[in-house]
C-alpha cells in the first residue's frame, strides 16, 4: 500500500513550510508537493525550520496544482467540514488515504486556508476535531496533526489498516445477535432497553472489521447451537 | 473529570511557546504553565505566535519546576521511552491524565527535552511514535499532536474514557468463550488454532471496558443456557 503524498497550497510563511516537513518526516512520510509558495524557492526559512527533514525526503515544489497533483488518484481536503463532501475524522481517513494509487493530502495557505476550487478538486475532506470557540489551526501544527494520525512507520508491514465493517453489517449483527438473545430470555421487560443500548453501542465501539463480524455471527451461532434448528449445515 | 495542565519547562524560542499555546487552545486545553522560559515573559514573539490564545487561557509563569507543579497530582513526561517508568502511547494516556485531581503534562526544552531530574518528577512517560530515523520533534508540534491526542472538545461530558479492562479480566472472558464453544463443537483440529487466535485478537482489540467485559460474559452464559447446567441463578 502506498503512503500519501502531503500538498501544501500557496503556503506564506517559510518556517510553517520547514516545520510541516520536520513532522512529515518524524512520522514516517518522505513526499511533499509545495504549490506556488509565496516566497518562492529555495526558501532560507523552510530550510532552517525543517532540522535537515529535506535531505531525507523528496520535495518537489510547482507552480500549478493541477500539475502538482496529476499523477495522483484521490485527494483529500484538510479543511472545517463541507457539505458536498464525504467528512473525515483522522481516525476514519487511515482506510482511504493508504491504497494501491498515490494520494494526496491537500493543506491551504495560512490565512484562509482551501480555497473552493481546490476543496472541489477533492474526493474526501479531513477535518480535525477543534475548540469551536478557537477553531483556526497553525498550518505547520495541522500538518504535523494529520501526519500523526496517518502515520507511516512500519513501511514493511502492509499498511492498509483493516478496512471497518460497515453500519449494515453492524446492524446485521445485532440483530441477529438480539434475536438469539430474546430466544435465551436474556432480556426482561426492565433491562430491556438498557441492555439493547449496551449491546449496540459495544458492538459499533469495538472497531470491527467484515471478518470480526463473520467471525462473532459465527461464535454466537455456536453458542445458540442448541436453541437453533439443526438443519443448517453452517451452524 | 479534570483535563490536565500543559507545562513548558525552560522553553527557549518565544515562537514555540506561542504556537503550543494555540494548539492547546485549539484542542479545548485552557491552563499552559510556563517554567522559566529563556527570554523572559512576556515575550512579544510568544504573543504574535499564539494568534490570541492567551486571551482565553490561564497562563501562568514560574522560576521553579517544583512551584509549577506543585499542586498537580500525576506528572507525565513527554519524552523517549523511558525504563523507569510506566511508558503510554498518547493513546494509552488517555485513560490516566484525566482524574478527579488535576494532572500535568510536561515538555522540556527544544535543544535537550526534558531533563533526568524533570523526568524524575514523572509518575509515566507518554512517547509519540515516531520514525527512528528522523525522531527528534520540534516542541510546538510535539505539543499540538499530545494536545490533539488528548483532546477536551466536550468539557460538558464525562471527561473519563472508560478505563481498559485488565488483560486478566480479558483472559478470563477468552478462556470462558473458548470453553463454551469447545462444548458447541464450534472447533474442529483442522481450525482450533486458527479460530483461537483470531478470537484472542478480535477480543484484544476491541478496547474493552470492565462494564463490556461483564456484559459479554453475560451474553455468552445466556446464549449458550441450553448448554449449561441451569441450576445456576445467575446464568
Amino acid at each position: 500500500m502506498k503512503p500519501p503524498v502531503f500538498i501544501l497550497v500557496e503556503p506564506q510563511l517559510g518556517e510553517n513550510i520547514g516545520m510541516a516537513a520536520r513532522s512529515i518526516r518524524n512520522f514516517g512520510f518522505k513526499e511533499l508537493r509545495i504549490v506556488n509558495p509565496r516566497d518562492g524557492w529555495p526558501n532560507p526559512r523552510a530550510t532552517a525550520a525543517a532540522a535537515d527533514a529535506f535531505d531525507s525526503m523528496d520535495v518537489s515544489v510547482s507552480t500549478s496544482i493541477h500539475d502538482a497533483v496529476a499523477d495522483l488518484h484521490s485527494l483529500f481536503a484538510t479543511t472545517a467540514r463541507t457539505r458536498e463532501h464525504q467528512n473525515l475524522s483522522p481516525t476514519s481517513a487511515l482506510q482511504h488515504v493508504y491504497s494501491n494509487q498515490k494520494n494526496g493530502i491537500l493543506f491551504g495557505a495560512e490565512k484562509n486556508g482551501l480555497s473552493n476550487a481546490h476543496i472541489a478538486l477533492c474526493q474526501y475532506a479531513i477535518s480535525l476535531p477543534v475548540d469551536a470557540s478557537f477553531p483556526s489551526l497553525n498550518l505547520a501544527q495541522a500538518v504535523a496533526v494529520i501526519a500523526y494520525s496517518l502515520q507511516n512507520l512500519n513501511p514493511s508491514l502492509d499498511q492498509n489498516p483493516s478496512p471497518l465493517a460497515s453500519q449494515d453489517d453492524i446492524h446485521a449483527l445485532f440483530s441477529s445477535l438480539s434475536q438469539k438473545l430474546k430466544q435465551a430470555q436474556y432480556f426482561s421487560p426492565q433491562n430491556l432497553a438498557s441492555r439493547t443500548l449496551r449491546i449496540q453501542r459495544l458492538l459499533s465501539n469495538a472497531s470491527l472489521s467484515p471478518a470480526d463480524v463473520r467471525l462473532l455471527h459465527g461464535i454466537f451461532r455456536a453458542l445458540s447451537g442448541k436453541n437453533q434448528p439443526s438443519h443448517n449445515p453452517n451452524t
